[in-house]
């Protein structure tokens, strides 16, 4: 799973049917905090708003999050993140 | 999805079976607007037109797009996009 | 799909047994008509030729196209590219 | 099979059904031994701490690596690195 | 299917159960005959030794390589390299 930024909505009149009622996000990938790469678009199962932190999958697993194999999506946001806890110490020793 | 820009057309007259009758076309990837990285290929299924901006998903999601898992397929263009909003201040703000 | 050009041919005796008799070759991504990124292998069920542009699938897909989910391919060369046609105008246009 | 150093835990009150009472854990990859790219997530299915070196599978594995072909998961850590060996010289020589 | 190197061993005692009795080599990927990137793990069914020029594929493919589609492994070597042959004339003719 990614750690991504919400950043808004996507719409699109003409697209193919499975994604018909689905909320289609803008998203980016965050690299120490920081924005990095380009938007691209998730599906969202979580209710996820604009701003928050959340965990995208990609490829097969995206499909499995929205229960439905035969849809047509390969990220899908699956869970808003509460707290990163990361120990700069230990995880620095080697 | 990521969100590619519709640049042309391709030929193939050697091609392999499953892909005889596809419309093949040319896309390439928009980050923050501006087209990156190479051109690749991705079948259509919603009439896309070139100068399009579009959605497009890679892997095993492209040929459930086209609803034959069978298929030669690893991109499908899935969406026309009319607007993207982005709301810049809280997408910022973290 | 990805566009390469073939460059050649590799061989290899050890090999596992799902391999026999597959035609594999040597193949590198262009972007923008220059070969870019390293050379890699792919296998090839349109009788492609050393110097062919060519269409490059990946992953599952890449079983798919040689028609057996067991075989252990993750790259196909599924069409010989006749031509790419690229409206510049319109693909610059936003 | 990724080389990662385990870095954190990260926690998601709001999460796609799937994930719940999983162990979540952030993790880096690391290349020659210096943690590269951004942070990711990935469930642990061998009671890894933090700062162990650890094996990462992604996509559809980490799924099979679960036992839950269903579950909303694309990165599992499913070994704990007792020891790297790298022959340097012969490694070297082409 | 990518070029590696073979660069040595990983040993890990604990490990997610399906890895039980895997042979476990760290190879680096090969860029026109140059390691570049960084080391990752994959399983070795064709007997490969340290320094062998090898082939191989990652993902769903890594799994069917090993016949069983339950296992934890998303990298395998399924060839090594006897010879290369780039005919480097046509490959740049466009």
């Amino acid at each position: 799973m990614i750690i991504c930024k919400v950043k808004g909505h996507v719409w699109a009149t003409k697209k193919e049917d499975t994604l018909v009622g689905l909320k289609l996000m803008v998203v980016q990938e965050l690299k120490d905090g920081r924005a990095v790469g380009g938007d691209f678009v998730a599906a969202d199962v979580v209710s996820a708003g604009v701003g928050d932190r959340v965990l995208v999958v990609n490829g097969s697993t995206a499909r499995r999050a929205l229960g439905r194999d035969e849809i047509a999506i390969d990220s899908t946001i699956v869970g808003v993140i509460d707290s990163l806890e990361v120990d700069r110490e230990k995880s620095q020793n080697k």
